[in-house]
């Protein structure tokens, strides 16, 4: 199976030790699962890897992943901080009673009243996107008598090989600041010049979906760089480096395993050693997780509706979700292992196009999936969904959200309700 | 200007005659604006010239481009039809008050459920999209001893030239039964030998954004004579033809105009003559515009955040929505047209990129944007996002989606509220 809390008995597959076909028939389809074990195993790899690599560190859960309050005190009870990209994740992650000290706030166009509202939350750090941003937070933290911590985005000038729309640290981004261009250096002189500001550190973002620490070295090599450049410049020792991001998940067979702990230490010896190069003190290391924490502690149910062949053509197999609970493929055709739920024994010799229900030709889960025959009443599972299908959900074609349903060994219990159609209008006046 | 629904007064843009400016002041942004006496002028082109040139015709209103109260009650005064493509559609028009005798719901991936909530409404006729619906609207009909009116879909096998995901009368699709295989004539077969179901016709959607009626024409064509060949082979006479989609919109000064009026006049033409040559009896039309009736009634409007120039690279400007509330260039690259509101009189001599607010770099509105610089707080407009903005709208980065407010001449009155924090955890349990 492509994760080791999939498994199957008795012609079933199950999920975080959990007949699938079971909790479909309990809580109907489509429907997210979410193996809250997994989860916590997945903040502890980071937490403790981190706790016992680097001199001092935090991992940030990158909670865009996946942003409803139950995760936010999953997270929070492992110890781990969370950054936020919007005041919505904020207020999530507050009504959560995330500690706020830990949460560090994302975005490339924070309005004014973002601003205020974050200050007001008592959130723990802004990271600071661009020149806009760091005269409103200074005039902002300035009506409210405080000194805001902050860091400040940078973009290193990385390609990280990654699908070009998580693609974040190259210098020709909508994010950040740029190093090469010598903008950072005036960023960085700036921030220091205000009252208000209080300038932790940098922070840059290569991507996410990484599997090879070479990235996280060319980044950290640049942005170690750049604090000895700010010392020497500007006598300024900046005490924290966010290297953004995490691993790459698997989501399907040819996708690599990454030992998460293996590379962290790998990391933390190279920034060690390159700080000591470079005559800087080692700073705090800040990474964001969010895919890794979620990804693979997901699972979404569906029923088959009808399938048919095309002779000469291809065969499809339409389920009662699609892309509007998971807009992935129709994004950035992202490869996913689906498995037919009820019928795990048979011989998968089925390959077909499965589709969702949207009137939209482009509203595909996946193509060239092989299965046994499916059947209308099937139920049909979509793995490595935790990160990314529930946040990114939309009500395209006025189609209610599914629930999340999270496992927790013999328990099962609803983290978030399914929509309804009187949901849909209650907007409406 | 892109459509004649927008002008210029003392440097602001007006859109339905209003002042856009002002409207952002008074609503925040983002902001959808819909003009309701555009969408009712577009109603009025589709069912005057449906109704004086075909010999019987009904436009139905492609609701999946956008569905909310408001618009189905607009729809229905103007005296056009609707298609439905989920219960949650449908539940919308019934709360509005959409005769059912007139809505046609569609859809490749019904339930059970979908069916029983749309036959326990009365809807007018179901398009029945493959042999395992056909079986289920039987077996639920003859539950409610009914016979279900129905059309059934079918794929005559046209590529319409228009971006794939919007392609969907091909022979290879997710949707309906193809003709090219024999596939279609057994379907209808098996309909008629069905106590429950009351076929009344057949329907091809060949996608949307059609410029050139030669893509209707080659429909009818294809439609007539299968219909031609029913009669002939099964003694069957399809008394309703629904040709889907609708005419293209003006996205950009590149798009052509068309004139809706000329080119239903020539269809029904075309069809009229191929009924006679045939043999057969002019079927009613029905045809599904969707973006056609509300693309070019809508606006968004947003506020600048930041802009920023990257020298040997490009310049940016990020404002406070994105693909949450119009994930079309993420999804298609599909081209806008964009003003800066608030500087209508000044030179459009800033080329840059306009991004979204969220996290993610693919999140931009669009790319080589020529406007007059930039600052925080200007209001730039994205014109012609009536049509599968607000119905796409998703919550990602935990973003509230805007509202919609309606201008009605002099009046402007909100269709649907902004949504709130609170909103987005309020299925979390």
């Amino acid at each position: 199976m492509i994760c080791d809390n999939i498994s199957t008995a008795n012609g079933h597959l199950l999920f975080g030790g959990r007949d699938t076909v079971e909790l479909a028939g309990k809580y109907g389809t489509p429907l997210y699962l979410m193996d809250e074990r997994r989860v916590r195993r997945n903040c502890r790899v980071y937490k403790e890897n981190m706790d016992k690599h680097f001199s001092s560190a935090l991992p940030l859960y990158a909670s865009k992943a996946l942003s409803c309050k139950r995760l936010y005190e999953i997270v929070a009870q492992e110890g781990l901080g969370t950054d936020v990209v919007s005041p919505g994740e904020l207020y999530l992650a507050k009504e959560a009673g995330f500690p706020m000290e830990k949460v560090f706030f994302h975005g490339n166009a924070k309005t004014d009243a973002d601003i205020a509202f974050a200050m007001d939350c008592g959130v723990g750090f802004f990271i600071i996107d661009n020149m806009d941003e760091l005269r409103a937070v200074d005039r902002l933290a300035g009506e409210r008598g405080i000194r805001q911590k902050a860091l400040l985005r940078l973009t290193p000038g990385i390609d990280p090989h990654t699908f070009e729309a998580v693609a974040t640290g190259k210098v020709d981004s909508k994010f950040g600041v740029p190093i090469e261009t010598g903008q950072a250096m005036d960023f960085v002189a700036a921030a220091l010049e205000l009252a208000h500001v209080d300038l932790r550190g940098i922070h840059a973002h290569v991507g996410s979906q990484v599997f090879d620490s070479a990235v996280f070295y060319d980044t950290a090599d640049i942005m170690l760089s750049f604090i000895a450049d700010l010392k020497r410049e500007l006598g300024y020792e900046a005490s924290m480096l966010n290297l953004g991001g995490g691993y790459g998940v698997r989501y399907t067979e040819s996708d690599p395993a990454v030992d998460i702990g293996q590379e962290l230490a790998a990391v933390a010896a190279h920034i060690r050693e390159g700080s000591r190069r470079l005559g800087i003190q080692e700073p705090m290391i800040l990474m964001e997780p969010g895919r890794s924490i979620v990804a693979d502690a997901g699972m979404t149910l569906y029923t088959v509706q009808s399938t048919k062949t095309i002779p000469g053509y291809r065969s499809y197999a339409a389920v009662d979700g699609g892309m509007t609970d998971n807009p992935r493929y129709a994004l950035y055709r992202s490869a996913y292992t689906i498995y037919l739920a009820n019928k795990m024994g048979e011989k998968a010799d089925f390959v077909c196009t499965v589709g969702g229900r949207c009137c939209e030709s482009g509203d595909m889960i996946q193509e060239n999936v092989a299965l046994p025959t499916p059947q209308r009443g099937d139920i049909l599972a979509v793995c490595t969904t935790g990160a990314y299908n529930y946040s990114m959900a939309s009500n395209y074609n006025s189609i209610p959200r599914p629930p999340i349903v999270m496992l927790d060994g013999e328990r099962d219990y609803v983290a978030v309700r399914r929509e309804t159609f009187a949901d849909l209008g209650a907007r409406e006046v």
